[in-house]
Order: structure tokens, then sequence, then C-alpha cells
């Protein structure tokens, strides 16, 4: 695509050009092969404009008539495949509007009044993100409710917490599933926000200033669903904010999603042996029969640099471009409509692979023995008792070492010996009592965090809900 | 910062260490340097914490009262800049809460209890970074105004419209300031869509799963003006997508004033001759004493790769990183505390800079008759006469040409010759009148794109007025 | 592609999957829709390991002769595009070597012995981008010789040289133009850099351990024309640094170039009207008769901004991974393949568009009687004289001062104008002669910058000249 | 730093501005709060500038002599801390050269002649990026040389060599570790070849255009040690490609630094235990007693991103810049002064932590037993002794099937079951024989993969020889 002022080969309007572009110059500057995606979009935009120019007398009812015949023929031909797609006319409106003329004549001449490709594009990009939009927030609530029911099975399920991948705290795998919810939360709501600044009509904007004809921009925009019109037509014609707002906001979603995948791949490593994925996420090996390798979760960790290499293009891109206007923003499509498949297709997948997780929670419970998961209930324990917080860490550094000259775990050691542990920390003696044990099981560690946001099962379970509600 | 689980010099807490850090790996990995500029939101968060403390029983009213004044004093050393930094103390918490441990004593000591660093800092960087936001929206209003103005005074000010950095159309200056009204509005909205997703309260959360006391983050959150609290503590402590979703969207802030500067760079150099800035935002030369450079809009130009740097830097430390708290999120300040001075600087100039534009309307007026920017006025009323679009054009690419031969605009071609260009397009010599002058007139074509986003001054007022009404 | 462990539907190799992949899991996770652009590459590969294993007596002289005569068939296949790429065989290795052994049995079996997908694609990557990078250095070379021609013919043109967009010092259009040729060297050297890394044999390295038949590398290698065998299977499967290396190098041509299309467009617009661009490289308006926009190099600007974005994507896609081979690597193709066709197509067409520059010299220099070019040789003059160069710099400025309220250049005025506005410093007026007017030509300017890398026409052919001997 | 026309404030040099500029508007164009760290470099360079002209005879003997006392008292001043910053004037050169003429009077006047700052700091940035890069090289030669004595010490140690982080085929620790030497001396010769575009001279560029003065460049070329000097003066100013190159260089050193920052990261995890890492670069907890953090890889992997980020700045900031000098380009530093300082402090701290690595061969042998880690050696057994690959591969697979029932390892089948577990693959029993079992040690299928680049400890061996030998 370009503006209205650049469209077709040289030859195509006046004397002024003297040699037609090059078979390299056209598959360098035609858009094409791409922007056909665009095709439906374009369509339903013409049809909008054609309508209100009737209605405003700007062309004809029969006109009208024409294009909307024609429209429907050319609608199907694409469906079906049946299209013939013409590099020589550039684009995806040249050719439609050119196949337009060949099959209904001087009212397809018409379409284009009072409109200029530099705002028709800017509004059949903006009707095809609209839909890629809506449809990633679909994909999201799928995904979303699938993770709530595993969540919700693994809601007391316990497993060690980490904190630089050393054990810290005991919490459930729910718990720890939750995380993603809520990440993918935000997620949601961004496109959302971004989906407001997409959803204003550019159409009337014409090339750079406006037209002189009498349009209707409130029809149109009321016809095509737009939530209102676009206020400035320089800015309209020019700006791609809301693209990159998609792609900043799909690199976020990716970035979590990559984390997610991340922690899969660990956790399916026979080091951690946390979980297995279906074997419909895998694949095995040409040598080695033993091979079983969580491929979807490397890729979606691979395919997030591709976002953020998305992202990066088109703040390139636009940066330092004078009004209005230029053939840089041709550029804008590959990495969006990229952006958008990579974001569709994973959130596809990860809805199917999140319900095909076999959690190993003897593994999981097995990795809370090794690390001292429960020294911070201790030094809780201690604290509540009376002891100030410093010495209470510095006993339980004590009741630590000698669990590991014993390679045991704390609640394996005797009242006695903790006691002893701790000797030389005045005033603990007296304070450790034998519900200390209770306080250092894995169970006890976990219901205590008993508040919104924390890991006990009770509240993992009410953020389930709270979250299903909001599901709907 | 590092999480609660690593913060201190080996030696501090236990026998496990039996070396300390060397003074490189100290400097390599402590964060006081910069985030110290966090030291009165840590205070702010300490005050509310120990507060909701008190209310809830786990700590005395003695001990907040005592908390309460250390923090007094604290907060006024360091406005001063009287406070004691110390690398050894590693970051801002721990410099802070020492210092108040040996100015009130076991208070002190207490007013870590049921929180960690890890939710302490997330908080901290939450509120520091709502402070931010709430100046940046404020700066971009005085920008708003001040751009409003040279744009009412200039809303019937002539110029070339251009695509391709070729003339295109007739504009008025207004119109084109406009266009950035548009765009820094939605750069507004953007700012306060991130605001929603940074003003949630993370404390709580304590190292990763929530804390053992009975407390109240409600209270906590009313305090510190948040609107709601986190939902899950694993990803309240490790996750930073709301400072990448600020960076994203201060890059695009930045990318708009840089095509701005763009602007002003092109519209200030003599063979341009647009606008003149003023002395206070240019410098001289040493050598040269003709020069007088644009430095300020190229600075702009030049910062804005600062920016998508730094949200670079953030996507890429976030990306693949396991739950919860992992190191290699201390290095999410500098380039958040680097894009807020960028963004607020920058904007503060540039409100300045905007009232300080001579605009040169005669030169503006003058580019016009270069480029035939009235051309498509011509074929509009072909158009409006009844021929068809494609004859139009056709009929005025003749009287182009003709008026290129001539070496003269086309307004100043005659009614006669006029005719005489386009006599090989069938029907339209008995289409051409007098009237058609009027509609050569850059006038005439300004006040013909009447319509909402057009550039007919009329509408130009009527969106500065829109836009005054907004702004309050 | 993925590593040898993980290659085939899953039903395809043992009884531990119960379930294949879907569909869609097949889409995202296969690689054959790109890679088969390494076809040649990949045959070439396979039949120099068949050669090797054939000499080591590890296959049979039969099976040898076998593999040739099935490989050619299919490489001619391939080339007639008859071959069937089926996504059921997931990559370009696994579609060649099915076909291969359904064309010759056994032999074709026996042809993976002793290597590993992991190898055979690293070794195919690095053919294909040997061939990419040597395509480009000749490109360079065309683009280059082209330049030099223009710049011979322009050794002497005078224009603004501009800092700031600001008229500065006269500056011939050659030696401008041949601040690209420096660029453009550089580029040449780093993609010959470059080529040492990538020309390094990772073939026997086979999954990630090497293997345990009797292979000769250095033979392979010498077959292939690589320069050595990489030392160390592990890096050698996993490593993609040579690609980034390459992306990188990438970035920075088409960031001169990009530098060199905005050049373009600033001369060609109206406002400057230094040249014009050929009518091939332009396109016109459906709209605007009158319009002829330089397309190609606003999309070379553009796709600037694709190249960092794939250089972002290796960056992101490498980082953090733990050796050896992960899937992540497989979306290492696509931004590689990309930015060789970039970068390709773009220097095509900039050899050829390079020539098709119409110098408009007479605006370039009546460019240079705005904005007081030769004040700088005002001052030397001056300072040649015995004025301490400050003094000189304040009597210019008066000079100009004089000048601007004149209306005139500086040439323009007479001796006894110069003297008077420099009389307030003292010692000037006898230090002025007539000679002075020599010295505010343009071509007295010019031709006193007379030392290597200066703007002396001189110098510019003899740079040209060195350039030339280059190129060879 | 601007270019020589722009830099003063305004009053300081005509009566052409009318206003000085605010204060905010100085700090935000100011450069010399970060460029000071160039002052060494910059002293350099005028030294050698001052020794040719006056070997020029363009000043006088004791014009040198007179720069030459000021210089040594201004470098001594600037290294005891004493020198006094002025933001007033602007940049390190005007500071340097304003107090070298309080000192020295006239010849600190005389000292500019000839150049302007375009080509002053164009040259300190070279100066200054070839100190970084000699230091660089250096301190990666102190990292290998430390990496190299680990991995002799475990030349032999076996762990589990991983694809996709699962178990694949046995490797030793001494051979994983040599793939990162192998990555870091690639690392090594693109800094070097780096260094070859860095070390050219640009003074005598002059502000864009060269010099009328009769200089010797070659001679400042040689005093400053750069082995040529630059061959286009407007190139030579404007550019900053090889600060980019430095960057992208530097992006892929920390890259594989996050890397092996991955891996002991894994492999200090408790999941893993591989290894230990010593306490200097580790933190404990100030809650939990039981933590040890890795804190320096986690940081590593952190501040990858800064580097990429800063090279995303670069290329933003060139990208479309017209030429000669722009005053973008004054943002060039900050992000290569702290690329520079982030490997230097990087690989400091590296070369120390490699050496503190404790290796726990036991638990890597331990990992070895989960995963059938032999598998492919058994496969490749079975062809050796004729059998077809494809039957080999469904042989073993048939085999860990029996094991995996069995819940042991393969070599802890015997014989009879092995040959059980394959009968239904036609030909393997009479080809399995008792010498399988030294096949299928760990020990076995290490010092079978023998050839250069496999993992035999022989061949690891002979790599760290070479590497030594290398590295002289």
């Amino acid at each position: 695509m370009t503006d209205t002022t650049s469209s077709q080969p040289a030859k195509a309007w006046s004397g002024r050009f003297s040699e037609p572009v090059s078979d390299l110059v056209k598959r360098y500057t035609a858009s094409v092969f791409f922007d056909q995606r665009m095709a439906q979009q374009d369509i339903r935009g013409s049809l909008a404009h054609a309508k209100m120019l009737a209605r405003q007398g700007i062309i004809a009812a029969q006109d009208l008539a024409d294009i909307e015949r024609g429209m429907a023929q050319i609608a199907g031909e694409i469906e079906r495949g049946e299209f013939a797609w013409n590099l020589d006319d550039e684009d995806v409106h040249l050719n439609i509007e050119k196949h337009l003329t060949a099959l209904v004549g001087d009212a397809g001449k018409r379409l284009h009044t009072g409109r200029s490709r530099n705002d028709q594009v800017a509004t059949d990009i903006r009707l095809w993100l609209r839909d890629a939009i809506d449809r990633i927030l679909a994909l999201i609530g799928d995904f979303q409710k699938n993770l709530l029911d595993v969540a919700e099975a693994n809601a007391a399920t316990p497993m060690p917490g980490f904190t630089h991948l050393q054990v810290a705290q005991p919490v459930t795998f729910g718990h720890h599933l939750m995380a993603y919810y809520e990440m993918t939360r935000r997620d949601a709501e961004r496109f959302a926000d971004c989906r407001k600044r997409v959803n204003r009509l550019p159409l009337g904007s014409a090339a750079l200033a406006g037209t002189s004809y009498p349009i209707d921009r409130e029809f149109v925009a009321a016809e095509l669903g737009f939530d209102e019109v676009s206020q400035n037509s320089l800015d309209a014609v020019s700006d791609r904010d809301f693209a990159i707002e998609f792609c900043a906001t799909s690199a976020l979603l990716m970035t979590h999603l990559s984390r997610l995948s991340e922690e899969l791949i660990l956790w399916m490593s026979p080091r951690f042996g946390f979980i297995d994925l279906a074997d419909r996420f895998c694949t095995g090996s040409s040598i080695m029969p033993q091979k079983k390798n969580p491929d979807v979760p490397e890729l979606v960790r691979g395919k997030t640099g591709r976002v953020n290499g998305s992202l990066i293009s088109l703040l390139t891109l636009m940066k330092g471009q004078p009004l209005a206007y230029n053939k840089d923003n041709q550029e804008d499509k590959e990495p969006l409509f990229d952006t958008a498949d990579t974001v569709i297709d994973t959130l596809r997948i990860y809805a199917d692979m999140i319900t095909g997780i076999r959690v190993k929670a003897d593994a999981m419970r097995g990795a809370l023995t090794q690390g001292y998961a429960t020294a911070t209930d201790l030094a809780d324990y201690l604290v509540k008792k009376g002891l100030p917080f410093r010495d209470a860490h510095e006993a339980v550094a004590l009741a630590v070492r000698t669990a590991e000259g014993l390679d045991r775990d704390l609640p394996q050691l005797s009242l006695a010996e903790l006691r002893d542990a701790m000797v030389h920390v005045p005033g603990t003696a007296d304070k450790l009592a034998d519900d200390i044990f209770a306080v250092l099981t894995v169970e006890g560690s976990l219901s205590s965090r008993n508040h919104v946001g924390g890991t006990a099962p009770d509240q993992v379970r009410a953020a389930i809900a709270r979250a299903r509600a909001r599901l709907g």
C-alpha cells in the first residue's frame, strides 16, 4: 500500500513518467502478497463507504446496488480462493477495485469518491486488528478457564516455592498456577485498552486533509462498529501507534507465556520431575528412543523473540517520520500480522496444553524436604512467642546448621535437639514447645498464609472462585 | 535490591558463609546508588505498614510512635542530603531500616515483621511510578495547552501538506499541529491506563507466599492510595509487566515527539524556512558565526532511542524467568528511572519550546505555489460537475503538464488555457467555468474540507475548542 | 527443525507416545515451510558426508553411488519445483531423506550414520549464509562501482554541507557521496569478518557429544569449502552467534542505506530540489496527478526497522538457553532469511537507483547563497594573517550581521563594507585585502580543503581512484 | 558534545542570539557530566594535534611548550579529582580548553586551529573505545585461562549432556565448559575485528569538510597509534557504526555469559545439585537462614538486557540521520560507556567466579542414571554389528521400555534380558554379546567420541592444550 498519491505503475496515470518500474522494484514496493489478508475488511469498509455516499446523494442508489452486488461476488471469490491477485495492481485495494469495475462498470469507478487509499488502508487495518483483538481476548479466556481447572485440582498440592531457583517456602501448585492467571488477566486488560484506541474511524481523512464532498463520517462509524471518528486527518492517515501498542501488549503476553514455558521445561526435566506434558505437545527422537522433548514450550520461548522483534521494527519505522503518510508505513503490516498469528496460535495451543499437564505430586512434595523450606516458619514462631526478629533469625540459623550436620530436615529434629541447637541465643529454649512441629509441617506452613493473595489452600480456592466469576 | 532471602554481606547472618563478598562483587550487586531515589516512597510504605501492624496488634502502639518519630527524622535527613548512604547496606531498604534501628532501637527491628524486601521493593517502585505518571500526565496537559494556543493562532495559516515529503494538498499550520494534540491525547490515555495496573498493592505478599501474621492489606492499600490489593503473592513479587508497559507507553510518546522534532528541524532548515525556534532552545557555533542549530529537537530525536533501548532491556530481562523473585529483576530500576526522567524533561522543555515557535507564514504560503497543491481540487470540481473520476484525473494530468510547460501554477492558467489543456478528454470543456478559480485558491481548497477532522479553519477551531473543553 | 532427538510425529518411533500431535501443533512445530530454502545446501552437505563415510569404510561404495544418484534426482525435482514437501515430515532434512530412501532404498537409511539433525542443520545454515554473504559482498561492490561513477561526475559540483540541517560549509556532491562509499566499505569488511566465523564446519558434532564412528571431519570441511572444523560439539550444535553477527552487520548496512535514503528524500523534496530520481523508482498518485513519490528510498528506511527487529528476535531467543540444542533455535531461520532477502533486494535496487540520480547542480549552488557558507573561510583568512582565532570569530560575526542587514551574502560585500563591519575588532582592517574575495568564493573554499579526507575536488578524485583500485 | 557549530551558551559568540538558554535546557543539552570520562583521551588527542601544528609551522614552538605544560597540569588535576567541571562549558572539550587558556594564555586559544569539536570528539571516543577493547580482550583471556584450568581438572568428569533439558548423552564437565571457551574465543575475534575499524583517525575532518590549514594527518595518526586516517571528512564526523558494532559484539559476549549463568543457576539449584558457587558470589537472606542465592549469575543474565537495550538505542538514533553531524549523536556516549562498564565488570567477576565452582561429581554421575543416557550407544553398537539403523533404533526402544518397566538403567539389564527385550526385532539376539556392557558404561560412551570436537577425555585435553597454546 502506498498513499493515494503513489499507487499505480508509473505509466498508469500520466505522461510525467517516462519509464515503468522494473520487476524487482515492483516486487519491492508491492504489498498485495501480504495485505490481501485484509480483503474482507477492505470490502466491509467499502460497502459502508458506498452506503454513506448514496445516503448523502454523492452517488446514485443504483451505483450502490451495483457495488453491493459486485462486492458480494468478490467476497465469495476470495473466500473460495478463486480471486486472481495481481502484482501489477500493487495492493489489496486496487486489486479489488479493479475487479469491481470489471464486474459492475462505472459504479466501481465511483466507489473511491471522497476517500483515498491513505484513509482506506488505515480503516482496513483497524478493522482487521479489532477482529484479531477480539479473537485474542476470547482465547485468553479459554486458556484461563482451563488453567483454573488445573489450579483448583491442585489448590492444596504442596510444592517448593523458589526464589533464585533455590527452595524458599512451601506453596501450592494451584497457587503457583494462579500467578499466571493474574498475569494474563492484566494482558487481557491491556488488549481491551488497546482496542479502544484501535476502534476509531479514520475514513473521511482522505489523502491527508479531508475531502470536499459532504460526507457523513458518523454514519460510517456506526455502520462499521467504530466507537468514534478520528479528529484530525493528518494524524489519522499517518500514525500507527495503535499497532505498536498492540505489539507491545503482545510482547508482554508472550513474555508471560515464555515464563510459564520456562517453568514447564524445568518441571519436566528429570532433575525436577514435577510434571509430565501430554505426548501431543512433545516429540521424540530419530536417534535416541528415550527422549521426549517439550517442543511446544521451547518454541513459545523462542517465538517471544519474534514478537519483541516486531515491536522494535514498528518503533523503528515510525520514529522520525514527518507528517503525513510516508511509504515507510507500508512495512507496518507484516510485523503486525505475524504478531497476531503468533499470539493466536500460541494461545490456542496453550489452552489445550495446560490441561495436558500430569502433576507428579510426590516429586513436588519430595523436593520440599531439601532446602529447609519451613525455616521462616520456625523464625515466625519464635517471634510470635516474643523473641525479637533478629534473635529469632540467628536462632534458626543455628538450628539449620545442626540439621545440616545431621543430614535431616528441620521437622526431623527433636524438641531437645532444637533447644540444644539454639542454646547460644538467650531466651529461645523456653519458647519452644511441642506445638512447633505443627508449624514446621508443610501443611502448617501453607495454611498459615491465610490472607488475600496468600498460598493457603482456602485462599487459593477463593481466588479461583473470584476468577471464575469474572470470566462469567 | 534482592529478595528477602539474599540481602546482606555473607557474614551478616549466619555461619554458613565462609567468605565475604569482594568489593567488586559488592558494587556489582548493590543497588543503593540508584534505588535511593525511592527513599520517600520507601518511608511512606513503611509507615503505612507499621500503622497496620499496630492496628492489628502485631506491634505495640509505642513501637509505631517510635517508628514514626524515627522516620520523620530520616525523611528530613534525606531531603536535606544529610543521610549517609552505605554500600555495605546494599539497598535503600536496609539503609533506612538500619538507621531507624540506630535511632529508635527495638521498634526498628520490629518494622520488618510480616513483610519482606520482595514485596517492599515492589510497593516502593509502584508508588514511585505512580508519582511519575501523575507528573507526566500533568506535563502532557501543559504541553497541549500551549500547543492549542499556537494552533489557534494559526488555525487559518496555510502551508503545504506533504506526503512522501512531496507537496500534496494545502492544510493549515494549526491543523497540522493538532495532529500532535491527537497523538499526545492517546499517549495520555495510555499512561492513565497503565496507572490502573501500577496502582495495586503488592505489600503482604512477603517473600513469595504471603505471611502468617494477621495482616490487613486493604487498610494498607487505603492508606497509600492504592485502588486494590494484588491477588497472588508469587505474581506480586516477581512480575514487572507494569514497568514494561510504562516504558512502551513512553516509547510511543517519545516517538510522537521525535516526529514533531523531525518536522521542527526540517521547517527551521533554510531550505524550508517555515519557522524559527526561540534562541533559548538553540546553540550557535564556536567557529561559524552564522549557525543557529535546533539542538533540543535533535536531542529529542536521539533520546527516543534511549527509551526504546530501555524497553528492550526490560523485556529481555523478564523473559524466561521462572517464578518467583530472581535477582535479574534488580536491573529493572535504572531503565525505568531513566525513562521517566527522559520523558519528564522532554515534556517540560517541549511545553516551553512550542510557544517559542515563530511562524513564517509567507514562506509557508510561498511553498504552496510549488507542487500543484490544488490539483485534487480541480479533479473534484470536474467530478462534481458529472465527470467520472478517472476521466477527471486524466484531464487534470494534462492541465498539470501544460502548467509545468509554462512554469506556472494551476490557478495562474486562464480558463481558455485550462480548456485547451484538457481538450483530449471529452466533456471537460463545458464543465469548466469561472467558478473554478475560487476552487483553485488555497483558501478555497482549505475551506472545502469542512467536516470533523478536516483542515477547514472552522473545523480546526472547533477541534481546538473541543480539546480545551477536555483539558478543563 | 529440531534436534536429532525430537524430530518426528510421536507414533513414528516408539510406543512411549500414546497420542499423535494435533494439526495445529504440527504446524506450530514444523519448519519445512521455511527451511526448504536450504534444500540445495542440505544436499551438498549430505553428499560430502556420504563421500566421507564411504572413504572411511563406514558405508559401502555402492551405497555412496546410490545416494549420489538419488540426490541428483532430488536436486532436479526441487529446482524444477516438482518436489512434494510434506508437513508430516516436519523439516527439509527428513523430507529429503525420506524421499531418498524411497528412491534408492537401504543406502538412504545409511546416510544418517554418524550425524544428527543437530549438526546437519547447523551445517546447512552455514552453507546457506556463506552463499548469502558472498552474494551481498558482490552486490556491495556493484553498488560502490556505480556510486563512484556518480561521485566522479560530481567531484567538483558544489553543494551546501549541512550540520544540524543548517548550512555549514561548501562541499562537493561527489565528496558527499563518497561518505557512503566509506560506510559501505566498512560494511563489506564486517561481512567478510563475519564470513570467517560462518565458515567453520559443525558436522561431526552429531546430537551434542560427537559420534563413535571413525569420521574424518577435515575431509568433509575440504569438500564443502569450510576453512576449519568446529572445536567443540556442544558449542557447534547450540550456538547461533554467527547468525546474530550477520543480522547486526546487516542492520548497520541498512542503517547506512537508510541515511542515504533520508537524504535522497530530502533532496527530491521541492523544498530542496537538489536531485530527481529516475521514474522507475517512484510512483505517482491515483488522485493527484502532480505527485512523484520516492517510494523506494522510503521503503529502504522502513525496512531498516525490519532488520533491527530480526536482530532483536535472535538476541532474545538465544539469551539464557542452557546447552545444548533447544527447540527455541528453530526460530532462527525466518529472521535470518528475511534479513538476507531484505539486504540483497535493497542492494540490487540501490545499485541501479544510484545511477538514476539526476543532479540539479544549479539548485545546489543556489542553496549555497543562503546561510553564509564561507564564514569559516573568512575567519581562517584572518587567523592566517595573524589575528587570534577568537578575535577573528568575533570580527566575522559582525560581518555576518552587516550582510544580514543588507540581505546579501558575504562575498557580495565590498572590501570597504567588510572593513567597516569589523571596525570594532582592532587589527582587522589592515589584514583585509583584495585576495579575500578568492577565499570567499565557493570554489576557493572547496579547493582549500586539500588533504586526505577533505572536500577539495582533487582530493575527491584521488579518493575515487583509491576506491577503484580497491574494487579491482 | 555538539558539533563545532553548536557549542556554547548563546550569548558567548554573537549578537544573533537574544536570549540565553534556561537551566533546564542547559542540563538537557550538556554532556560534561558523562563525557568527562574521556578527559585523558581528549588531552592525548590535543597534545598530538598541537605537536603536529608546531611541526607544520601553524603554531609556534613556544605555543606547543605552553600547551604541553598546561595539559600536564590539567591531567594531574583531573586524576586527583581536583578539576572543577563546569556545566556552563557544556562538554569535556570546552572545559579543558578554557582551563588551558586560563593557565597558559594565547597558546590555549591557538590549540583549536584546524580542528573542530566534531572531529575532536570522534577522535576522543575512538581512543577511549580502543582502550576499552584492549581491556576487554585481556579480561577475556583471564577468564579463559581460569576456565581452562577448571575444564582440565574435569576433562574426564562425566555428567549428562542435555538437549531440551532432557538427558541426551554423557559428556564430560570439562567438555561442557570448553563450549564456553569456544564462544568467548569468537567474541574475542569479534572485538579484535571491531578494533580495526575503531582505530582510524578522524582528526583533520574539522567540522565536516576538512580544513584549509596545511595539516599532517599521518603524523597525528602515528602519534596516537591509529592504524590509518579516515578517508572522508563527512563520514568521519557523522557515523558511529564502530560504536554500534562494539555494542553488538558486547551483546553477543553477554549472551554467551548469560547462557553460562543460566547453567550455573540450574546446576546450583537443589534439583540439580551439580555444583556449588563460592560464597563470595552469593548472598544469604535476611529472613530465611537456609538460603544461598547465586546473585552474580542472575545479575549477569539481567544485565544482558541492558546491553541489548544500548544496542537498540544506538541503532535507533543513527537511523535516518542526514549527513553530517547532528546533535542526536551526543546520545551515543552513555550507552557506549555503560556497555563497556558492564562487560568489563562482568568479565572481571566471571574470571574469579569460574575458579570458585565446586564440582559435585557424584551428583553429576548420579544424574546419568536417569534418562537412559547410553541408549544411542546401544543403537550404534547394533549398527556396527550390521543392523540397519532403523531396526537398531526400534530394538533399543524396546530395551528402554523393558528397563523402564523394571525401573533400572540399560546397563543394569543382563544380556539375556536385553536379548529378550529385543526379540521382536529379527537379527538382534545374535549380535548382542558381552562386549555390550563396556559400550553401555558412561566411560565407554565418552571415550568412543574420539575425534576433534568430541567429548572423549583425550579430545577434551587436546582441545585444552590447543587453547593454552593460543593464549600463549
